[in-house]
């Protein structure tokens, strides 16, 4: 019983260790004369199990009992955990702006509006938010949808961005964008099971809250591969492939696109973006953009292009095409991951349907209010000529000038490295590179029911205290094998990353040869 | 085709008005040759469709129209809105605790703590928070259950609250106690239909995140009604009747317990809560105690005894039973509700589910780390000795016993009119008083697809600018009306609430007489 458990389980958590597994897998409590439980594994909800989240998965948790057992005293060969395996900006040391701190400080402590402690630009929009929220105070819900003066200046902002009309009551604040994406993919659900459940198609490798959303759905993930050799590219011909395969298995009613791409850093060409668009207008699909890192374009040539800025200027007979655009405050150059805020946009959604969205937003009550205000200070930033001008954009350019250089030091040294290769990290702040892996090695895993990149990282974590995320985390091409790891560390840590992860490659490659 | 929309969505949201209505109901745009939605009603998910959550429903959204009405400089028969719909306590004049508020937003800008004009106990307080969060900073992401230090704060308030252990692994914090409503409750379901959906047993009348997430997951309400007659005390004989009525429909696996009540106001007596942690473990059900409020008791006798401390005193076969405990920075003394603030306690989970759970959150990453903070200073407030206690203690006592005042009052006016009969407000924010509608009204209601008592509260918003929710958006016995108020407007608004009340029910007998 206890080894069907543990096999099942380990067959599912496929980037975890099967001595991390012994360690989760509890034994059932049914002796006499305690009685089973009434809540257990075998009867629990079945699409909360399918479930995977790699990013915070299985070796995360190893990170963390190795930084207990560093800070105890055990000896190891390195002295510190580098977690490369979240965009967590600020746990990887960037500080944050000025300006967003001092919002929503004041947003919070408003008797500091009177005293001369703050710029008074920060001041002036602390004051507009509070104005805006019920007894003017961020202790009060919010409308469900958000505060109307934040919907309003998202709204602005993307006018702003893209040229082209946006209207507030097409803005949902939300929790962080995922709670948004997650709001969106629940209207597509059909609410049946089999060959008549919702299909979503994604792309593979692809950031894990979707396969998530789409297990606990109990959707149909309808994969389609990034071309690798072309830079992480969507290739038409591989959705079209993607989608007829996955007919029989599903109604097909949306696509993911992630841009630019997590975990792969690719950002899209706006003549690749125009060809998804047709694909999505001849399928009849839904088109979720998640365009969380807009902010973080690196390379040279590149350039962001928001899905609905293109899709407005194609032919008319795309502008009443359904389209949501996702955006959050933990990326960008602010990385306020911890303040939750997040916005989407909808686009031509069926009235009715906006009003379900709603109705459904709203058992939710309201995304923080604290952090629909930082969300407020990235759509609302210090423009020329305000007193937080220079010091925001001077802090702003640092952060995303030191993120440039950093895409390009990982991207040469993994390229580098003999049996690792990796695509330019153009935009957002992960580098995905494809690692070749011994054929013993590859034999060991799947002897302990593990994939093989899931113990390459298990064995880099555990030598060399580099935490990164197996690339079957993000799913890949069958038979090939990656990791992803952020940008985020200081450079002279990310330093000291490389060069662990040169040594520790070379002493796998001779362990496994 | 609009005709027949209109009369399914009005039976189902049966506290709207029919005008109202037919403002949500679009044309579905299928002209040639613009294509029809993608996501539309009628191929959107049925689940989110059949949701319904009446706190935030039609006549709120009616109530913001006639504000801006009043704005737009309209004239009307009265001069404000008063809003009595919802328990957003900061929105209705409460105003923050300066304790609270001191320690977010230490949090949220260090380098006061540097500064002389913040107490030390609360500088203490955040940089204690501050040296848990990953880079010193509430801007990255915590772990998904939240800050180990303020999990731990949690467990030793919920020790010294129930004088039994509490462990901080069993603590998860969650984005108000709604998020961890819907997680626990996610883990109960079956993934199955028909007669194999998991039944939940709810009381009637419920606070409507209860029926909505049963029908976002598509479960079975086993609806147990409380005894108004009784106090709105649960009777055990109802229990029983209830979960027999619905065993041919659904597996029964928990039920959910209100205490103090929501919309009803009661506080559960110690032998009444032992009575039903009798009847769950003879039904095997899992316990899902909701104790938002257990701060908010104001009626003389009554007492806050928390489903883990009763459960705990129990003999030694109540003790591997599974409870899960649910609280909010929202209620209480602070209305903290904006800041999304709350936790979880699972007590007895079984650590496969518990695994689970964990993996389940983890999706959504982090609860916001302020709203954390913001719980912390409600479980680990400051002690006799400490430079702020005095000023707290004073800040809390006044918005307690101004509660404690207008629950007296709201029960005695109520009572004191001729038609409406309304039982102690024991605790928590609400009474949930009966009014006898005449038959001429019923009939009309009913006429235009309304619920009688959702006309009178239109009725009542439109002459008066009171905002109150029709008790058919909690549920309540056939052929029985009522409305929730929140007892929250301060003292002099309460007045007139109570006065303006007391005329329009007079009118509204007379018309209908």
């Amino acid at each position: 019983m206890f080894r069907r458990k543990l096999s099942s389980l380990a067959s599912k958590v496929n980037d975890s260790s099967t001595v991390r597994l012994q360690q989760n897998v509890s034994k059932v409590n049914c002796r006499v004369p305690r009685r089973c439980k009434v809540l257990s594994i075998d009867n629990m909800n079945p699409h909360v199990k399918t479930m995977e989240y790699a990013v915070r998965g299985p070796i995360v948790i190893r990170a963390g009992e190795i930084e207990k057992e560093l800070a105890s005293g055990k000896k190891k060969p390195f002295l510190e955990v580098i977690r490369a395996n979240i965009g967590d900006c600020h746990a990887t040391g960037q500080t944050p702006l000025t300006f967003i701190r001092q919002v929503v400080t004041l947003c919070a402590y408003p008797e500091l509006i009177k005293t001369s402690d703050f710029p008074t630009d920060a001041k002036q929009r602390a004051q507009r938010i509070l104005d805006g929220c019920g007894g003017k105070s961020v202790g009060a819900y919010s409308d469900s949808a958000g505060v109307e003066v934040i919907r309003r200046d998202v709204a602005d902002y993307i006018e702003k961005r893209d040229g082209h009309p946006a209207n507030y009551t097409d803005i949902f604040l939300s929790t962080g964008a995922s709670d948004g994406i997650k709001s969106i993919m629940k209207l597509l659900m059909t609410g049946k099971g089999g060959k008549e459940r919702a299909g979503v198609m994604i792309p593979i490798p692809q950031y894990p809250l979707y396969t998530a959303t789409i297990a606990e759905y109990n959707a149909y993930p309808v994969n389609y591969y990034l071309d690798e050799d072309n830079g992480w590219a969507l290739d038409i011909d591989e959705l079209k492939r993607s989608i007829s395969a996955a007919r029989p298995e599903c109604k097909p009613r949306a696509i993911v696109v992630i841009n630019p791409g997590n975990p792969t850093g690719q950002v899209l060409t706006r003549e690749n973006i125009e060809g998804i668009i047709r694909f999505a207008k001849e399928e009849d699909l839904f088109i979720l953009a998640d365009e969380v890192y807009q902010h973080n374009v690196y390379a040279e040539g590149s350039e962001f292009h928001s899905f609905k800025k293109v899709l407005r200027e194609m032919g008319a007979e795309y502008q009443d095409m359904e389209l949501a655009s996702f955006m959050s405050t933990s990326k960008g150059y602010m990385g306020e991951c911890g303040f939750r805020g997040g916005y989407t946009e909808v686009i031509n959604l069926d009235p009715d349907v906006k009003y379900q969205l709603s109705k459904s937003v709203s058992a939710k009550l309201c995304p923080s209010v604290i952090g629909q205000a930082c969300m407020d200070t990235v759509v609302n930033p210090p423009v020329e000529g305000e007193p937080s001008y220079e010091l925001f954009i001077k802090e702003k350019n640092n952060v995303l000038g030191l993120l440039a250089q950093k895409a390009k030091m990982v991207t040469e040294t993994f390229n580098a490295i003999e049996g690792l290769s990796c695509n330019v990290v153009q935009g957002a702040m992960y580098a995905f590179p494809r690692v070749e892996i011994p054929e013993k090695a590859i034999a060991e895993a799947k002897s302990s029911g593990m994939s093989p990149d899931a113990l390459y990282c298990f064995q880099l974590l555990e030598e060399t205290g580099v935490c990164v995320v197996p690339g079957s985390g993000f799913g890949q091409r069958e038979g090939t094998f990656h990791f992803r790891t952020t940008i985020l560390p200081p450079v002279d840590k990310l330093q000291v990353l490389l060069s662990h992860f040169r040594d520790f490659h070379q002493g796998f490659l001779q362990k496994y040869q």
